[in-house]
């Protein structure tokens, strides 16, 4: 494993610490550097939080910014941060319109923003669990579906209504009606190796992949041959329609998400096969988003992203964001 | 080799489909489908043309756009475009102020946009060869220095002088004036696997690194023992400023590229300890860019880009441009 790091032990600290003066107009450490949060804090809005495991990068953090997120927690690779943390965020973020907690459905992740919520009961608080995985049957990790590239769509949703000055209620119901309209599925070309225990998570022989990964490195639902882009997608996509069961009327959002090693020509390859598909199925892909956002490490793979979307939700994509990953309009 | 593609043959073609599909509001293909330009091309400026081999996405279709480049042609992967594909895109970008032509100095390059501008004759061009590798040695591709990550800053820097209305002898003024004031060093981690061949470019032990490589997966100028983060900048570090010199007046711009398969956090950790070392010798980074924009394929690795820039080039970069790899302001 060649990883461009000092010590496994400071590596997440070390690469926060670049972060943050890569974006010094953007972005600042919170109390303790604790979390990452906005440079500048709006005073009459619902303050949203996010965070999760380090090696999903440039999630959470590069989420945080104008028109998406006020603060991303990070805890260690793969694990969720603390309650102290998520404690920190939350009194130093909220304005007093409350706080909204956005976090991907992961046993750890869910039980400290939940701990952190009781033990900052001063604040009002909502919580919203993302699930879009395809998979519905749990892991090792998780109840129920994961929590993986979708939770990008939810941020920048939730970042713009929060931004309009939406009130914490409808955010809350905002958060759960999209659990119903945006699923992912992941499919991985390798393992990955955790650099804290340098173990390997699967490993893949050079005409396998495995289907339906998480971004944990976690075995998916099934090991299928490598097959052609075409192949693959059309797999992929039969998984999400099942699921999601879009209709001819619908305005899609397609986000094809690099897992951190695959080259974003192939991205845009597998985008373009992605899209004829669906245009052949009578869908319509009203909007596009193709990048290497929610990541597993250096893992080869990617996941494809279908959210159905009404012109509200529409309107809410549009809207400008400015943050270190994701910036557009404004 | 896994990759997501159809057939090695026609990857470059779907690749490139999907990227304009997927910036539809930003740019379209010219004629043919030999290059892709902007959507709206502006009548009284200056055309930006640049292209070189497919394999290093988003460079160059990825700079096309408001404030960067009108028009990039793209090759087979590590093959440069033909004369023919440059020559369209001269003719459909020039709207009477004439072209500059950026080209990565490499000999197949500078050949076909040589061949190009001859053959173009009824148009003002002027050609800008980038030459920012330290290495000064030359390869098989190319003799003395190669252009290879700062291109970016030449085309950024170039485009937003040509939003500003520059004439084209001033264009190509700073552009070979910038060829003294920006360096850059890579490192990699792997090999490069190229789809039409499936041969590996060279091959490196768990325990190697191979440094000063190019965007080709050409052999480097030495093969070095792994390191520790800290250790290998120094080294790149102690390569970049032996030759670029620079005073501690000086603003400078640190440019981490990643190569295509090293995780953003990784980049971010190398911009840490670069920037923290460039402090240490008393020097100061005034702006920053951490990200994969420079690609040698799905290359483990990454380069280090030092500008020394003034007033005059530090407005320029901030200039708004809005392209789909490169956003801000505006």
């Amino acid at each position: 494993m060649k990883k461009f790091m000092n010590r496994a032990e400071t590596l997440v600290a070390e690469s926060l610490a670049g972060f943050v003066a890569a974006h010094e107009r953007l972005v600042v450490f919170g109390a303790d550097s604790r979390f990452v949060r906005r440079r500048n804090l709006r005073p009459d809005k619902v303050a949203l939080i996010s965070g999760g495991g380090a090696g999903h990068e440039p999630m959470h953090v590069g989420f945080v910014g104008e028109g998406m997120l006020d603060a991303a927690c990070t805890g260690h690779v793969f694990t969720s941060p603390t309650p102290d943390q998520i404690i920190a965020a939350i009194r130093e973020t909220d304005r007093g319109e409350g706080c909204l907690l956005i976090v991907k459905n992961y046993d750890g992740d869910v039980m400290n923003f939940e701990m952190a919520a009781e033990l900052a009961a001063e604040h009002r608080i909502a919580t919203v669990i993302v699930r879009d995985d395809v998979n519905p049957s749990g892991s090792k990790r998780s109840q129920g579906r994961r929590g993986v590239a979708g939770t990008l769509v939810f941020e920048k949703l939730l970042g713009a209504a929060a931004e309009a000055r939406w009130r914490l209620d409808d955010l809350s119901a905002l958060g759960e009606d999209l659990n119903d309209r945006i699923r992912t599925v992941g499919v991985s070309l390798s393992g990955v190796t955790v650099p804290e225990t340098e173990r390997e998570t699967f490993v893949l022989n050079e005409d396998e992949m495995e289907m339906g990964v998480g971004i944990h490195g976690e075995p998916g639902r099934a090991r299928l041959k490598f097959a052609t882009a075409d192949e693959i997608v059309e797999t992929m996509l039969k998984a999400i329609l099942k699921d999601l069961e879009p209709k001819r009327s619908d305005k899609l959002l397609l986000f094809i998400n690099g897992f951190g090693g695959t080259p974003v020509s192939e991205l845009y390859l597998a985008y373009n096969s992605t899209r004829a598909r669906l245009q052949s199925l009578g869908l319509t892909v009203a909007r596009s988003l193709v990048g290497t956002y929610v990541t597993s490490l250096g893992m080869a793979g990617l996941s494809i992203t279908v959210a159905g979307l009404e012109e509200r939700e529409l309107s809410l994509w549009d809207a400008p964001v400015n943050t270190a990953a994701l910036r557009w309009g404004g």
